[in-house]
């Protein structure tokens, strides 16, 4: 069997074109569900390799399959949506990009998740897998995911029939860029995500002018109430030593300076790492909105619907047993271990429909002087930009050459000959 | 000198169109400053008549003068712009318009002020005075004012050089459809509509993904004690025997499931009858707004800004001296006391720039079988529809002719030869 | 028909006994239903006059009846209980009692409603009118009621036989001392103080270990709750045009620094002119208590009591016609018409009772230079000591003066020969 | 060397007392700094055993001290005043008592932490150790300190003079009773108990009369403001994986129906395991408060004083070590692995003096039919009495005899021979 560090050591590929087309995915950031430019470039990008290519699978979603002779099946997946962010780092390349929400909402927009780095590293493994077909034999998928941000792109794609375009993988990876040192290879067995879940709620009050609140229900009084009562259910209702977090990530109510509204709006945004205490955590969260819109009268109970929901990403031991030393090898102090961070993501929706295990690892994307300052100074928190973030940036360099190699390495773990 | 009933009885002028005008309107509403489509029907609509006009005065302003020989001066006023809310009364003409507020979003529009009815009033009046000419004599001016729900398009037309337009006026007349049995005209001297200031609240809050509250500073939450805290001014700070309101017009935070926002907004609409009043309300709202984000460790204190000043509208008594016996005269048992209504205007920014008294009453626009049951059952705050609804439809017939019959007995009681 | 100034002019009475016997009250506060020093301090002075006294009628209530022969009878009532509030006047005859309440609790006490100048009013006027029998005819009542600031003494009295006590009243009055210049007396017809009830409400959570918070319904966050939330009745529930008031006279939750209690406990107070503004207040606030209750999964709905009911204090027009001119007279510029109080006061239970028509009226007792200065500088709310505060202290000489001289005048309007 | 667990199968040693011991003191709670009768007990029966007892330390304290020739020195202490909890056990000797608190309040007690059940057993255990004096060699202490419920009592203890009264102990134990299997010794290293610190606030607000609360700033509204917003402080400002608790003990404000009082007091108690999630808290603790108050305009800022800091309980490893084999060999299958309680302690202020390792351990109390139901129906929390409310009672033979047992097999691991 090859040594997949050597394999990655002796390939003689030239992917400089990766930072021309990251800066261009930065530059042109589209919300989830609107993804097209991105995934043209994408596909246009795959033109280049030896491989089979299905778009439009579930709105924007691609596959490209690189056939190789008998032996197992190997899935690596990017996601590409964008955010409702304004960018605020001052780069050439920053966007000033607009987008208009389902909302109707018109809002300046950013890669402030880093997607635009996965895709690059996915495509940057493309290549470097293409090139390297003597060296491993089975089949290698890439899977260029939408609409990761409202939680829907994965779910889209199964139910758009990705069966139908992929053999099952035997194996499938995926990777996030966040805080931490440049290049560092983060993973772990067992919970690396929060299961999340997104409730919309709106609340039915009645419409009056605002000079009249008598004759109104203010609904904007409701929302306000919810907002506040909600903080009472992570102090008061869940054990301490338990993780849960409720935020509010959008309120709505209203548009004039002086009419009180018929509706408002929430939607939260809710983690947990353990099923009972989501049950519990909904049933309260359903308890307060419902008693806040009797407190104040309300004509009609709220509307509360669930959406975007993802799974806890859950990495299984084996897999991770398999990876962990080929990341030790080709990274070497840059493979650690990681932590459960407490973000959600859609991707194990994909493997969990094929009953296919995985791996999902995170990759450092903070200047390393940088990141060693704050940690020095215990002033991480403080200081680093996160992701979601106007000011987030991955370092360019160290970040798309680990996530490309880490790509690689993961996938010829089980493919390499 | 006429008798200005008899005027009014005696004259045999067409105004049948005004139906098809009124619903013309209706079925077209437009947001404030973007009364375009409404002006140009207005203009066409005065050239119909024998006066001089001039368009495009502070935005979409109008002014028709009617000159008469020798005389005094007497301007009407009438607005016409339309809300961001959602028609819900089933007839016919209803608006199924949309449009874009300022903020950029896309809303359903509706005339649920009845401006569209004062519009069509002043027209018919018009019309009347137009072919009334030999029974009066001096100047008449028909002002339509634009943009009164924000509350800028009176100082908008007076910034725009409206005293370079129009003589002074030595009187001016404004009238106002609302809940009350149609075409009974409310009338009153001393304060007829409260005063009233808009507030604009940015609170600056730290963004961050919704799964990290601890790296945010979250501007949802602040706004939300906001909004709750507020409510505590009315009831503890102000005498109980005073009167304000504070009504909260917009609450916009976020616009994600899974993002803190960095910013929160907040419109307030404040109204007193009263400056000491206003400036301890002001001053409680200001305590609270900053408190609260020092609370909650805000990087910046909020920006607040003032907006949309509408003066006390008090009504001259001498006019009010003058003019109500003629409405007794002219409409008998429904000329009746006004009582002040809590709502505010813009209207007496233009009077008071030309030191002018003026006098401004209310129009019953309610059917009359269905006031008088309400009233009969207690029920009028719950059954009547209010201005700003998305029921609030005036009853055609008696509305639209009383409030023109009343707009031409105020011109005419000051003009009449 | 004798004039009742003179009679006062002419009186020679020496009452300044009443200064002692002021002081010493002040000294000896007493909470309501525990007046028994205060009762036999009255009762002992009763004795040195002519006439018959009842005591202990409703707990510690006390009767004179001065008998002159045939003609109607008039009543004046004084009230005489004080109030858990720590004195900070610092006059050497300030108090330092200390009393246990109901509910257990050890607290200061203080006459700080004034309790104890009404009643020294009230004897030195028994004093001029026992000194005037030649004067007068008919029968006089002086009645001492306990318990006003609970608002229970006045119905106690009347359950506990009062009527057998005493001859039904032809006219009844009573006065408060507060805010205003030391001496004047502040009349006027119709309501002079607000209808009010006490609501006592109790929460019913679960008690853990204050580590142990999921392990509890926390009573204290329900409570909290239920206090911010009211405070939306006020400004979002009713007509701003209404006069409403809610407050929070007690909030009691736990007594210890590590349990979570099991019950939580608030008294409301509110006050209303409008019998439909006080149902839907009470309405509203059972609305909110309860819908908080299941906000927060309490195992049973609060219980609401409501309590110390006090009805509008409604002055009969009659009587103020012919007591006013009266006051004029003695009092000259200091007779100046009242404005209605948004206190309350139980006083006229007892009238009522009888179907008596009786007059209410307020003796200002802020020494006059301090109270020319305040209304000078508009500073009347800011600087002036009121009812209930630790620092109000009427200023003695011209308030016993007054409000002495009122209660002779306003009982011989009606008994003068 | 002799074998724990077989001295302690083969004493011989009649405990029977113990029951009517218990009993007697649950039926007698008393609160912290109150407990004489308490005391008196236990000084009483101590006379029985060969020892030397000094009272009176640091209040109640007590330490009685065996002493049998050369060897290492072990202390355990137990605790024993009680709670104001409202006893619902419906026991035959269940507590009636009443006591009054510092504040005057006067108010049921009870047993409720079972500090009764630690005194008993560890007086049973001196008798052992008493009894089994040619088994063991060296200094046995037990230490009875009282004022555990309010932080105090330990410090109390060791500021009057501990260490004048005892030599320095080489190890120290303490215990405490709580849901689990009854006889079950739950032990582990590190850390078994929060650090907790208790916060005691008062506001300053402006008295008035209830009806015109535009005289006050009403420190019951910002109190309640207070315990709202600070629930935003664990969900939205500690990182979502760590631990923090803040409960509000106490909330009192104002002691009538109509009266604003001039301040509120509130009583937090916190809990963490971390010094820098402690320090952030506790800087947003402040911050809120002092917001809050600033946003009613409170005349001054509220005082926050710290009291009853509880530190971290961190077992030594060594000792555990140690001991945990002897439990295993005592108590077989019911000597379990524990996992930290977020409750908290001030036993280890007493080791920290002497700076001795010292092992505290928990003991089951619950009957081990309901424990099991509950655990099979996962209804715990639901089901299962815990420390501080009104139904928790050990189930008495299983728990007096392990807990007995247990401090004698402790203190034999270090003194036997």
């Amino acid at each position: 069997m090859h040594n997949v560090a050597n394999i990655i050591r002796d390939l003689n590929v030239d992917v400089s074109w990766q930072r021309a087309f990251y800066e261009d995915l930065h530059t042109h950031p589209e919300l989830s569900f609107q993804e097209e430019r991105t995934a043209a470039r994408i596909a246009e990008k795959l033109t280049e390799f030896d491989c089979e290519v299905t778009t439009g699978i579930g709105g924007n979603g691609i596959v490209a399959i690189f056939r190789n002779g008998e032996g197992p099946t190997a899935l690596m997946r990017a996601d590409f949506d964008a955010l409702p962010v304004e960018e605020t780092t001052g780069v050439p390349f920053a966007s000033t990009a607009t987008g208009t929400t389902e909302e109707g909402l018109v809002t300046k927009l950013m890669h402030a998740c880093g997607h635009d780095m996965h895709t690059t590293a996915l495509l940057g493994a493309c290549a470097f897998i293409d090139a390297a077909r003597s060296s491993w034999s089975g089949t290698f998928i890439a899977l260029f995911q939408p609409s990761e941000e409202n939680g829907m792109g994965a779910m889209a794609m199964v139910n758009d029939g990705l069966a139908n375009h992929i053999p099952r993988p035997d194996v499938a990876f995926a990777q996030h860029v966040g805080p931490g040192r440049a290049g560092e290879i983060m993973s772990m067995p067992g919970p690396a995500l929060a299961a999340a879940d997104s409730i919309d709620i709106v609340i039915h009050g009645k419409s009056s002018h605002g000079s009249m609140p008598h004759l109104s229900v203010d609904p904007t009084f409701v929302a306000a109430m919810i907002v506040v009562r909600l903080q009472g259910i992570v102090g008061r209702e869940i054990p301490p030593s338990e993780f849960a977090v409720v935020t509010v990530g959008t309120l709505a109510s209203g548009n004039t300076n002086n009419t009180i509204p018929a509706k408002a709006r929430l939607v939260l945004n809710c983690r947990t790492y353990n099923d009972e205490i989501k049950k519990n955590l909904y049933e309260a969260i359903e308890r307060v909105v419902q008693a806040e819109c009797q407190a104040s009268g309300c004509p009609a109970p709220a509307d509360i619907t669930y959406f975007s929901h993802a799974p806890l990403t859950d990495n299984s031991p084996e897999v991770y047993e398999r990876v962990r030393p080929v990341f030790d090898d080709v990274f070497g102090a840059y493979s650690v271990d990681g932590t459960p961070w407490t973000a959600s993501e859609d991707f194990s929706q994909i493997p969990r429909h094929f009953d296919t295990p995985y791996l999902f690892w995170m990759v450092g994307a903070t200047p390393a002087a940088q990141w060693e300052k704050a940690v020095a100074e215990d002033r991480v928190l403080e200081d680093i930009p996160s992701n979601h973030m106007g000011n987030f940036l991955p370092d360019y360099k160290p970040t798309v050459k680990a996530s490309t190699e880490a790509a690689v390495a993961a996938v010829l773990t089980y493919l390499a000959n």
